[in-house]
């Protein structure tokens, strides 16, 4: 059904959580890429916070791990083999993998918002496998090439650019904007030199963690806060934006209170189900409140984005483990202060 | 420096608010009008919570009544004089009369949002005096003429039909809309004769009081809810907008609940600074959530949905008072269950 | 493969347009529904200005009819058959079908543009066949089930009112719109119910012919013009929006003159190539000009709109045929001046 | 009335234009500020197209110069005069003056598109006068504080880029954009800068000038075409928007062709009145068309461009002239290919 490059291994090794805390490397068979897909071989996977959560926990919220899962779904990787319905010339491309495969058919997807259709299957989400194996199999629109000045590191991490990307989006930002991100986990950098390229004239940032916010201001940030040092309205802060990548109630609290009339708030930081939110300041400035439920329509700018330069993706990489050290990358050592640790299943010789 | 047709009175008489629960009617001086300003003679004027408000506590947040006040926000008249600048042919004129007057220069005016000018002049709200009195002076542009269709007290309501319209065009209600309004006073029935004016397929209404059930369902509900018997969703609600006049912490959790993926959360109704919002609904559903804060360009659509019958405003009316009367409507038997009072300052004779 | 309700045939009648004006009943085979599609049993089609072009002209600029071709784009009917992939269910529904199937891969289609994809498959254009025969296949999700009160020709004519609806939204249409439609064909005439029913204040028709203006009129056109007795402007109109439907040059100019500051032009009608266009009329409003090319996502609002008895599809048709007598529906007496056509491949017995 | 930081003498010199090919300097008194005016010392002047236009044909379409004008509308400045409901801080500001003032009360104006104000005041357009002079007084908001980095050119040309930035923003440009550019003018080369500063991927710039091609590609034009090489389509030009700055029709009608499904035309550069336009293109790929007049609420984006160093406007300046040799800017010998020419009524010492 398919073709191929080259002769294809029948099996494969994967990396499987079995249970809380406990991943190990089992062999897989490859899966055989359906008419429209198209088989990528793994070269780099980012590790992220959900990724860690499944992996302590078991669960997010409704999502419970019920049987052995593949974790992993920030991927970048090399097209090996196509369907039959895809073009034989995309064996070989290098691609960046949108990892949530939605119906196509529901009214979210025929209107564009294909990232809520109901069944959509996403990668690393129980029970859909993801991507700390050798191969993944995709649909050909799923896979998108990149240019070479990416390396294989930024081809996996443009799905969370593209995380970064849906944000500033939603948040309207623009030429001249004003925007307050609470957050500097990789998100948060994102977000933030994401707002830079749409620009932004400011961009302050509020981290608890100095070496994060240190990181924030080198990636562009104008202002960095450190929130146990008062409320960010205090110190002067106004913007037409406010973009958490926190989750932390007081971080929400304390930026809805920063944004001026007719601004934005966009959650994007997962946290508790419910938060006490300002309502008579959403009244009041007539705010607008979104949250962000990963992308659509994201991977084209993304790669503008990193292909130009304007966001340094490989700039955020800490360390990177094979396929055999994946638990290293889910428990890694505190005191190592990591910011975004890779997967590599199929490391370049 | 103004036009009149007749010879006007110097002074007036005008109900004051002296002091909480303290109302008497005062002579005051006739307004001149400016160069750019009308005088209307008030025919009628809704009374409205916020007015009850003043009446019962001498404030509303941070606003509070230090010197003696005028309420009334609520008007229809009759121009009888115009400032130099605007065409004497306006003289006789019956007009609605939109009662905050923006700066016209800041970012806010500039752009289209004059509702959030932070220097706006808004009727009844301290310092500046309201419409319970014989005579006001507004900007030409702030007196819209009404056709001769329109009642009276009709003229007066245009004003809470433009906070349902406003509310309505924040909503995203068109054509096929499902909606949940929870609270059927005089703004949810409003926003219920809105919704479907602009194509509805279903309104859905709250309310805790039969009557006001009742009186949405002959205004157009397509269904009514009583929130004690059970959750909105519970009851098979679900709806791309919820739009809530209520105010309750109860119905907003309730109605966040009953919103679809990519649906719209519009917030009218006031009342604590700060309430739960279920963020996790926010997130994965993308809801867009905002407020709103009066209204800005909303006086045209208005005529015209009460001009063609699309909306019926007399139908609120529950009664009316003389200007001497004025306190009657702003503290009246609870068990009369009025919808929406009316005070006369220059009834037709 | 499929599910059916009954046995069907294995072949069916199919009128087929073999040249120019040379149309004949042909047996066909029944399509067997793929495994998400539905056949689909076909009770009426509309008969298109496009369907006739084919039939005089055998071509529509760059699409020839190059091999046998079966005519007919605005069909209802009954599920039948359903494919393995599709709820059985379905099967006895009553639906509309929305004749253009894109590809659901490409930009266009994952951004909610469906309309645009280069690779849509759309009935009665070469080389896809139409519906003027007993049973057509579609995926499952456009064929869009409608209500009982809405009558086999209602069902067909959804088709033409989602032209219209598309046409209303572009031109961004809404309470207290002012509103020109120029000609008073089928499409005029559903745009003109549309635009009444979106709370326009007022919409003027233009039509050469007196027939179709008092039509209009009885519709809900607020003023109808003959454009023979001089320009709209000259006439006093005046309006947010121009749509225009006939695809007359000098329509669409002297429409362009009659548009506000801020307004809108929407062509729909088809015509020449290329028109003059008053560009500096363009720039000094700054108009919006846009075309419609078909319609996206517009059922669900055609028909709640065609339910509530807000739009009447049926007051359209003048005329049915059988099967056997399409050509008299391609090519009617002029002189019986016919609005809309239908043919009934599979009636009522 | 006004503050003022030193004595202002009582009258000034003006550059005006008497008659086509006649323009003097005269005396003429000091205009005194208005109470919400300030009044601005200026230092540089653009001149731009429709100076020269005035100049060489002493009208522009409608608009004829019946009596002594004086020119220029593209200027900067300091504020050396406040009215009395300006603050006195003002004084000494560095300012770059936005040249049309509009009513602020009708309805265009109410809803933030006060560019299209019907009774838009703006500079060097009969009768209203315009900046070729030592002081002008305007509206405090329409006098826009400079950072110090922007030099005195640069202040004057924020109004051109403002131009730009409209154009930018009816065109969608943003992240990934891919535009064509026809004409490298002045506007042409600002559209250029600001396309780039949005995030466009791709911007080809056309121009018979092989000066201007260059210029255009040292400002950040990805590839520049010479129109009469042959049509961009041909050259496998494909863009998202496409921006006439030529107002030439072979330009026009070329860029359309280049425009993908759902893009946008933008028309900035005038020309004739009328066009032949493709209107089968704007139906077929839905193209959204629109033109600019002048601009509303740019000023905060382009200050943020021009002092960011994204856009470069003193590299568009080719030579100075003081009031005196006004002339000389209006009537340039055209072999120098000046762009940008400066008039400098109080140049610095």
């Amino acid at each position: 059904m398919s073709e191929t490059s080259v002769a294809l291994p029948r099996t494969m090794r994967a990396s499987v959580l079995r249970g809380i805390r406990d991943v190990a490397v089992e062999e897989r068979p490859v899966p055989g890429p359906g008419p429209d897909e198209v088989l990528v071989e793994v070269t780099a996977v980012g590790v992220c916070g959900s990724d860690v959560h499944y992996y302590e926990h078991g669960r997010i919220g409704e999502f419970v791990v019920r049987s052995p899962l593949v974790l992993g779904h920030e991927a970048g990787g090399r097209i090996v083999a196509a369907g039959s319905d895809v073009p034989a010339e995309r064996i070989g491309q290098r691609v960046s993998v949108e990892p949530g495969v939605p119906c196509r058919r529901c009214e979210c997807c025929r209107s564009g918002r294909y990232n809520l259709c109901p069944e959509v299957r996403f990668f690393a989400t129980p029970p859909v496998d993801g991507a700390f194996c050798e191969y993944v199999a995709v649909p050909a629109d799923f896979a998108h090439p990149v240019p070479d000045a990416l390396s294989d590191d930024a081809a996996a991490l443009l799905e969370p650019l593209s995380v970064a990307v849906w944000a500033g989006r939603k948040a309207g930002v623009g030429v001249g904007s004003h925007v307050l991100v609470a957050g500097a986990g990789p998100v948060g950098l994102l977000v933030t030199q994401v707002a830079r390229a749409l620009g932004a004239a400011e961009v302050v940032v509020s981290d608890v963690d100095a070496g994060r916010r240190g990181l924030a201001a080198e990636l562009g940030a104008s202002a960095v806060l450190d929130p146990a040092a008062g409320d960010p309205v205090e110190q002067g802060v106004e913007v037409d934006a406010f973009i958490d990548c926190s989750g932390a109630p007081a971080a929400v609290r304390a930026g809805f209170r920063a944004v001026r009339r007719a601004g934005a708030v966009v959650l994007v930081g997962m946290g508790a189900d419910e938060l006490p939110v300002p309502v008579s300041l959403v009244q009041n400035r007539e705010l607008e409140v979104t949250g962000t439920f990963r992308y659509a329509n994201t991977w084209p700018a993304a790669i503008v984005l990193a292909g130009s330069g304007a966001v340094r993706l490989d700039r955020l990489v800490t360390g990177h483990v094979d396929l055999e050290h994946a638990e290293d990358a889910l428990a890694p050592d505190p005191r190592q202060r990591h910011v975004k640790l890779v997967v590599q299943p199929r490391a370049a010789a």
